[in-house]
């Protein structure tokens, strides 16, 4: 009846392509190639850490740029950071089990159709604005933001109400058994 | 009678310059320069490629950054570069009689006006939604996204749901002739 | 009874990130990261000083982009570079203090909700038009332009006329008790 | 009576930041900072000079990222390249007199207040669709792209097309003047 049982979202997956970037990467012929992350995203992942949720950064096995980059977005995130297929579910299934947490108490972003699985069976999950229309239907909330350009943040704030309204309505049930 | 005659696109041309990329090229006084390109396009490369579509990229001799770099653009994308003139048709068109294919069958991607005799050509062909007048009218089809941010894996997803259309057209053919 | 009492803002304080700058960060792997700053926005900057304001450029301490670009910044923009906390209030205070100024005679521009406290005290403040809601309810002018795109530029002059009007005002004032 | 007295443009001044860049530096602690150019403005300027214009690129004094770059700027784009002044009509003028031109026969690209007398007194003046009020009054044409991404191009094609209309209205005059 109650859509978190009072526990709460307290792990999150986040694809680094697409959701902490904005999907670009700037080649050069010979020297290392870059990509951009917003600041106001980083510190919406502060956020979610604050309030306990640990933030797993995935990156696709097959992204070249962003697996040479695995300690620099560890070192900006304080994440850890999670090689994936291109297709994260069989991946990220052992964990979730590991951890004895349910798909329910796991927040997801992502914004690929590769995603989709997880997008559906995530409690909570967001794609950015610009996400293709097969990520945009599995998610569960689409963000008014692009990714890079503030979505995670903008899905951070999400997550957080959904904790605390959670919480709240935990706290109202407690009272509701105690009195009747 | 039929678009297609069951065979459909099996070659793609695809302008680097302001198609893969868009368009801006990052300088300094000294050091090598950098273009930038997004996961979401080179994914859109993958699909043509896993649906036996040989994309081929085209790169003008006039651009030294993008020349410079033909090797990393190979990497990234796995396709053939090839260099052309401004105008691309003179060395297209040996490549097109060589594989023995129709016009009909080749698909062209470009954003410039020197574009305009192959997008005319070409079976299927589209442009970014940035691209000139002249592009825009003589592409089949206008991209809604810009480029180097999401316009060829548009295209590339129109030219897979054309060949789609166009084999169960060639099934639907081949019952009809085979019942009448 | 007059705003400015006749003295005007002579202080500055501009957060760097999300204002002088757009908020992102250029990342590669082992390379030095960057940040883009427009040259509308530090011709504003210039403006401001040519009247007189000094502006000072807060980092947060936090942001190690930024962090390692104090020098770079001070050689750009001529301005004093200040780390700060997250929240810059403790920071700034003892700034304001020592320079025997009233906050009214301050000017602020920030673009997150640690800003707030900040953005309510200073008798001028603004944010660029992308900054999260907290922060734009603190801040008495919301810029029409994003940061690093012309909303520090937009906010100087925002500045100056305020400048401008209270320095009209106290002659009308001089005047008006002269003669009366 | 005719516009150009049957000469037209001959000479284009353009000035780089925020005309053929978007006005932002891309800046790092100790590498060489960069600007970003779009090959489609490129391209106008070649469109440009395929027509007996000559295209001088100005770079401002005190903008050191462009200063140093204008050997860069000669390769990428054949024109020189004129270091002026923040107010460039002293540097600008003797040039015109040099070349025994009339204002009229000058076009003018710029984006800022600083730009606003050779605006006014060039033939053919141009604003990106980003500039500031005061360059966009002093100027006869308005782009309706931006600095950076196409604004140049566009204003190409407008400088092109108006020697065009000048030059059929010269020979339309001629023959008036033979059979009249």
């Amino acid at each position: 009846r109650y859509g978190y049982f009072g526990r709460g979202v307290s792990l999150m997956f986040l694809k680094v392509s697409g959701c902490l970037t904005d999907g670009k990467v700037l080649l050069s012929a010979s020297r290392e190639d870059s990509v951009s992350v917003h600041t106001r995203d980083t510190a919406g992942i502060r956020m979610l850490q604050k309030d306990d949720v640990e933030v797993v950064l995935l990156v696709s096995r097959d992204d070249r740029v962003l697996a040479s980059m695995t300690e620099k977005l560890k070192n900006l995130t304080g994440c850890e950071v999670m090689m994936v297929a291109d297709e994260p579910f069989s991946d990220i299934q052992p964990v979730v089990e590991k951890k004895k947490l349910d798909w329910k108490d796991v927040a997801y972003m992502g914004s690929e159709e590769s995603d989709s699985s997880c997008l559906s069976l995530a409690g909570l999950s967001g794609v950015p604005a610009d996400a293709p229309a097969e990520a945009v239907n599995a998610a569960k909330y689409t963000c008014r933001l692009g990714g890079g350009t503030g979505a995670l943040r903008e899905f951070a704030e999400h997550v957080l109400l959904q904790k605390e309204t959670a919480k709240s309505q935990m706290k109202q049930d407690r009272i509701y058994r105690i009195n009747f």
